[in-house]
């Protein structure tokens, strides 16, 4: 028996009834039948960003929601400041670099999140910036951007925030509109339990006057294109119509749980899974940890590469390795979406016992052991 | 019993095999598992477009993937000529103006294709052009265009040949490399018979050249980075893997049935539709008719939206309206893809009764009489 355990940080493991959903009989867009899933898609989706501004869906990865709100408010006129602290604050910058969208980055050591103070830093020393892009959880490094805090700099200071959200919306706590977030992008694939193919940005009052106030360079990432269609329930072009079948199904559930539960649920998944690497004698990689997911280092010369291909072929579990200049170093695990406390045991387990098999030195049960205790006590 | 029939040109009937497909569990993109469906489906795809070269697959929809496509070869030195035929050719026109890519446009009277003397003309009255896009059938209209003796002028003059075969790939002939096109574009939810969410853009030798010698200026939609990633059976960003699964499993019929016998059965499904419809006292609208689609016009003031709805309610067919300036005045018909002589003579059927229902004037049973005589014929 193969029973496949996807505990990568994206894609993440899909519920049944979104499988489900998925396959029902192909429909047609301009309907008012899809009409009515656009609906409510849209309208579940400002619960989730705690928004009462557009959510757009737009067919693509989350790279394509996080290109379509820079070019949105990188006009000619605009400076932006954008966080470099992984590989996807770095792509952030290389879309403003295409684009000929003027900005500075602010290199972060890796592991270490955005901190409200170097935003103000930053706005007080050039006051040309007037856009702010920061990765709420560097996917990469699984470190852990302070949201709120920067959006209430960048709300004081008038500057437009750009959030990437993609594994942070729907597993940490966001609240668009108490906090003061202008622009915040996600994917399908990550908390929201849907496979990938939807990105989504969710675009405030405030976004919107900057993004009408110059023409696009881009006609399908041009998120005025969705925001017309929107008003009738529709797409500017062909939606992916099984994924926002599968969405719909997704943001039921979610809501039916609670918002609140949920982000509370990953976080008590995390506490337990980095109190249990640590246990094991392994460190978690960033000094400010996200609790969508948890980058754990491998001691210098282990073989990261067996561990994983130990996992998968025992025990059918997919962890993500490292990327870029984390590659070999460390290992990759989600708690986001579709997945609970058994879920959780079940993958510190497993490591328990290729770790051991793999001759890595640490008290057999420690790692079992120290995540049912902060469960317990959760 | 609601039993729905998507005769809509696009997104089309998916199989019940392509459903089952994508209802698997989700696995990982950066694996060796989906390495290998990745490398299957571009393999087929190379085959449907009659390519040795290589076919990216992108997440979005069909305009998504000519858009790219065109950002591709439109370069800073290059002049396009943009044949405008329909709601979509006019579409290819506005992303050269949004990018700033120097082109004319030829204005195609609606329901005719272009020719092969038109490019001929313009390259010989203007020496500046060096890329020509065109619209191989043309989904608003329905009319097609002589995409082969277009290729033979474009490859004896030297000018990179762009082509939206969004309704025309998997359903009318096309030969890539026999015939000399350089890029060719289309969508997964029209003759691929795959729910829509992946564009696929066909690049040969002589393209890359165009494509590599200047510097994108769009990042999710660069085809450089596409064909680096290909390299691996990978995709630059986290592509959508339920798709991608579905596609192979609809690929795979098409390898099974063969493509030419693909090719005979969407004509003659097309030829025994547009002689139905004329032998009811309807019109076809194109004067060059393609046979994946058909645009039938309706008699001036006649209720065309009364005739889709009583299609959809007695029957549970969805055909499709008219766009832009042919809105109320024609209905679209698939034939593209899962579709048979069985679901095109029901279609016919259901129009006969509703027609007479609506009390437009013709010999009972001729539609049917003229669909039969012509598929006994084939």
């Amino acid at each position: 028996m193969d029973k496949l355990r996807l505990m990568t940080p994206g894609p993440t493991m899909v519920p049944p009834q979104v499988l489900a959903a998925m396959a029902g009989p192909m429909h047609h867009h301009r309907t008012a039948e899809h009409r009515r899933i656009f609906r409510e898609v849209t309208d579940q989706l400002r619960y989730v960003f705690g928004t009462s501004g557009d959510c757009l869906v737009i067919t693509g990865s989350g790279t394509a929601a996080m290109e379509a709100a820079i070019v949105g408010v990188g006009g000619p006129g605009n400076k932006a400041l954008v966080f470099d602290g992984g590989k996807f604050g770095r792509r952030w910058a290389k879309v403003c670099a295409v684009y000929g969208i003027a900005h500075v980055v602010c290199e972060l050591e890796w592991g270490t999140g955005a901190k409200a103070a170097m935003v103000e830093e930053h706005l007080r020393r050039d006051p040309a910036i007037d856009t702010v892009i920061v990765t709420h959880s560097e996917t990469s490094t699984a470190a852990v951007s302070d949201l709120e805090g920067i959006a209430a700099v960048t709300r004081s200071r008038g500057a437009v925030l750009v959030v990437d959200g993609i594994t942070s919306v729907g597993a940490l706590p966001v609240k668009m509109d108490e906090w003061g977030v202008d622009v915040a992008v996600t994917g399908s694939q990550k908390a929201l339990m849907t496979p990938p193919g939807l990105g989504i940005v969710a675009v405030s009052p405030r976004a919107w006057e900057r993004i009408e106030s110059f023409s696009s360079t881009s006609l399908y990432l041009c998120l005025k294109a969705y925001r017309k269609a929107l008003a009738t329930d529709d797409s500017p072009y062909t939606p992916a119509i099984t994924l926002m079948m599968g969405l719909r199904a997704a943001l039921e559930l979610i809501r039916a749980e609670g918002i609140e539960r949920v982000w509370s649920r990953t976080a008590c998944l995390a506490r337990a899974t980095r109190a249990a690497v640590q246990a094991m004698n392994l460190r978690v990689f960033a000094r400010d940890p996200a609790d969508s997911l948890t980058a754990v280092m491998v001691p210098e010369g282990f073989d990261e590469t067996a561990l994983r291909r130990r996992l998968r072929e025992r025990f059918g579990i997919v962890v993500a390795g490292g990327q870029d200049q984390l590659k070999g170093r460390v290992f990759r695990v989600n708690h986001m979406g579709y997945v609970d406390e058994v879920d959780a045991l079940g993958l510190i387990g497993a490591l328990e016992l290729v770790l051991a098999e793999m001759r890595h030195a640490f008290p057999p049960g420690a790692g079992l052991a120290a995540a049912v205790e902060s469960l317990a006590g959760a």
